[in-house]
């Protein structure tokens, strides 16, 4: 008689032979995806009525399974990585991450202290270091020295780690003892991802700690201004804590000035906190490293592989410069975590970079994407995406009906109809119900705007071109 | 001449010949797992060393990057899914879970907004529903309700979210207004998880305002130490914010008493998070329902289908009974996000239910589970892991030289020899060193213990026999 342990669990062969079968349904999905429309045209509520109330009673066989993969679960799908994608920003994936993902899932091993897998700690930190090197960061933020860098889930989530970092280093470690989260403040252009009002919310600040900072004409923070409202609340008794700069906003891909921005930060003894979440892939290309001035005077640092840089969700890259004040703020070691390797202090349990506690070995997609392509290959193709906005922006204002609104500054081109915010809003409207493409049309100081964001791994020249001349049809 | 993203990119057969490969790899670790040692015996830093400093400038074949998954990677492996892994608690994962996660990967769409994949909501909102079902928990805590539920990565998140609700709901949603936060206190039993205390701290509370209650003979939180602390706490015009009731310690898996805790609670108007953590799934079990009774006066409640469930990490499920409070928690709505769907208040945004915006297709994991496996097929299983804790603890509690030192409620047995604290670790170092089980020993309430945990997915019988046999061998 066999235990359902012996008779339940898939095989080794079953797994291989559905394993198999999953991979190529992905292969056949990402060849295909071409053809469907981008956005699902769902109504809500449909997919869940499709689906039984309760779990089936007795197992089922794996095709049937998959089978529902077509026909309950595409049509509520929206394709992320269609190749005419320009909607948000990317989250592209690619061929080595898929397989090094799987691999990571395979596996199934705990990165939470170096101890419960010495490798997903240490692969990780090499490729914090590699990360680096591809994109020109300062050597501050470099695991041989005091700083060091960690994969969080989202920028969400890295932000809020660093605004800990902050509010526990601005208040001596003793939040608790002083009461004074209510007077801390938080800065950053009103352009900001909000993602950082968030973590100000998160981290017991509240909302009205949020200070939003003026913008110059190309939507960059406005430096004279943070040193006027940090200067201004420091003399009302209140705690200036982080600033957060921004490069590459959410709305326009503008690029706050760091290094502006860290002068006025060093003059008031502030945290600076660098937010490059989609941008940061383009400091691969070394002509537009630029964006990044100033960073070797930042705090912490953010971008976020697995938007731009073919590595799939995910995958955060978070440095800092002090990775003490990070450790003490997030420490807390209780007595069935405690072991030889964390005490000897020659081994870094990335449990204490973030809030999670368990971690996935999610430096394996970095490895296997930054080999497969090599850094050759990475800056190839974001120049190659760069070239592709450029030939969009071109077109965009070759056109009398069209105007580029905002100084492009990577892959992204915001453009506006010159017949105003209405006719712009019918055509994002037009091209998404259309379905061939997507854009993301948003409004920008009262006016509406269609962004196209130009990053995917299945795009290419031809989809581009594709982008243009849907966007003339819907206009017509 | 083609262009890098026509040259680079693997092409669909690229794809689907390295995923094989890279699944044969898995098929092949899993199969021969249990002849490796279970804990690495890697030097800190040795994995690192062995790693360029720098990524390649050329891209790799991918034959050449997987190789090193061997010679590289496989030496600072700790084994989570070896047959006899004892340790901490499971992380199990399974061949349903590993073919969900492929699809997951590949599809690699965005369900931070429902808009931008319903599928990947909708799945989600039933999934959580199922698992109500699976476990026999209550119907407050369903979406046809005011209630619901959400995938998070680990349970320390939920449980940051769980408290930023209760904070923001029992300062009026005015947590910046009052300067209330330093007033606020939690509670929870000496036994607790660490990420109670550490979600205090990041919540801007402070570790000052954890309370330890006192426990009982069996590890269990005492409902009357809680009632006198929070009324001593109220008197001095503390603000009592949020209780934790744990079912199923790490150390123990002592069982605390959610209906008496509850009724604290209702008493003086605190939320009630119940941290299930591991334990979760043994109510999968109906004899083992009793451990969440009283679970439908909680507000928020959590347990991890990715430690015992055969759900591969990371897939938290975490329920609120109001979902309305959450969501006005933790949603800041920019003007890029705004949609049509959004606005008609007919559809779940869930990156307003957690802290990061971005979230991959994990309900395809708990999908893929529950129907492979059938809710009789789980049944059966998890009955099997808890039958081999109970053959253990029955080999220990007749072995003369042996105690079960903690009462035994379901797959954990708790163990130390009759000689005292320094044979118990000496035979505990030993067991790890020698490679062929791993536990975790511990130490509670001064006496040293040994924690064994019966749950792997790889796991047989023989498995839990050779558990007992290592352990005899190395009194011995």
């Amino acid at each position: 008689m066999t235990s359902p342990s012996e008779e339940l669990h898939w095989d080794p062969e079953t797994v291989r032979k559905n394993a198999y079968k999953a991979v190529d349904w992905v292969v056949d999905y990402l060849s295909g995806v071409e053809s469907r429309r981008v956005y699902s045209d769902a109504e809500p509520g449909s997919i869940f009525e499709s689906l039984p109330a309760a779990p089936p009673e007795k197992g089922e066989d794996f095709d049937s399974i998959l089978k529902d993969m077509d026909e309950v679960v595409m049509p509520g799908l929206t394709h992320w990585q269609h190749p005419s994608w320009f909607a948000f920003f990317n989250a592209n994936t690619s061929g080595p991450s898929l397989a090094a993902d799987i691999l990571s899932s395979g596996l199934a091993v705990q990165g939470m202290l170096w101890q419960t897998s010495p490798a997903c700690t240490e692969v990780e930190t090499r490729m914090m270091d590699w990360l680096l090197d591809l994109l020109g960061l300062p050597q501050e933020f470099h695991s041989s020295g005091a700083g060091g860098g960690v994969i969080q889930d989202t920028a969400s989530s890295a932000t809020l780690c660093a605004l800990i970092a902050a509010r526990e280093k601005v208040s001596g470690f003793a939040v608790d003892q002083d009461g004074v989260t209510e007077k801390m403040t938080v800065y950053a252009s009103g352009q900001t991802h909000s993602s950082i009002e968030k973590a100000v919310r998160i981290a017991g600040l509240g909302s009205r700690q949020f200070r939003q900072v003026a913008t110059d004409a190309d939507l960059r923070l406005d430096p004279a201004d943070l040193d006027r409202q940090i200067t201004e609340d420091r003399a009302r008794g209140q705690i200036p804590t982080m600033v957060v700069a921004t490069v590459g906003t959410t709305a326009t891909t503008a690029v706050d000035s760091v290094s502006e921005i860290a002068e006025v930060c060093r003059k008031h003894d502030v945290w600076l906190h660098v937010d490059s979440a989609h941008a940061g892939t383009a400091a691969i290309v070394p002509e537009m490293r630029w964006i990044h001035d100033g960073v070797e005077d930042a705090d912490s640092f953010t971008f976020n592989p697995h938007k731009w840089m073919f590595v799939g969700f995910d995958c955060n890259a978070f440095w800092v410069k002090d990775r003490q004040v990070l450790v003490q703020a997030l420490s807390v070691l209780p007595e069935y975590l405690r072991n030889e390797a964390t005490e000897s202090g020659k081994v870094i349990d990335y449990r204490d970079w973030h809030i999670p506690l368990g971690r996935r070995f999610r430096a394996l997609k970095l490895w296997f994407v930054m080999r497969s392509y090599g850094a050759e290959g990475l800056r190839q193709l974001i120049d190659e995406h760069l070239q592709w906005a450029r030939w969009f922006e071109k077109q965009v204002s070759e056109d009398p009906q069209w105007e580029v609104t905002h100084r492009r500054t990577m892959n992204l081109v915001c453009i506006a109809h010159k017949d105003g915010c209405d006719r712009t809003e019918a055509i994002a409207k037009a091209l998404n119900s259309e379905g061939q493409i997507s854009v993301t049309p948003t409004t920008v100081e009262g006016r509406r705007i269609i962004r196209f964001c130009f990053g995917g791994t299945q795009t290419r020249m031809e989809h581009v071109e594709g982008a243009w001349e849907a966007l003339q049809r819907a206009a017509r």
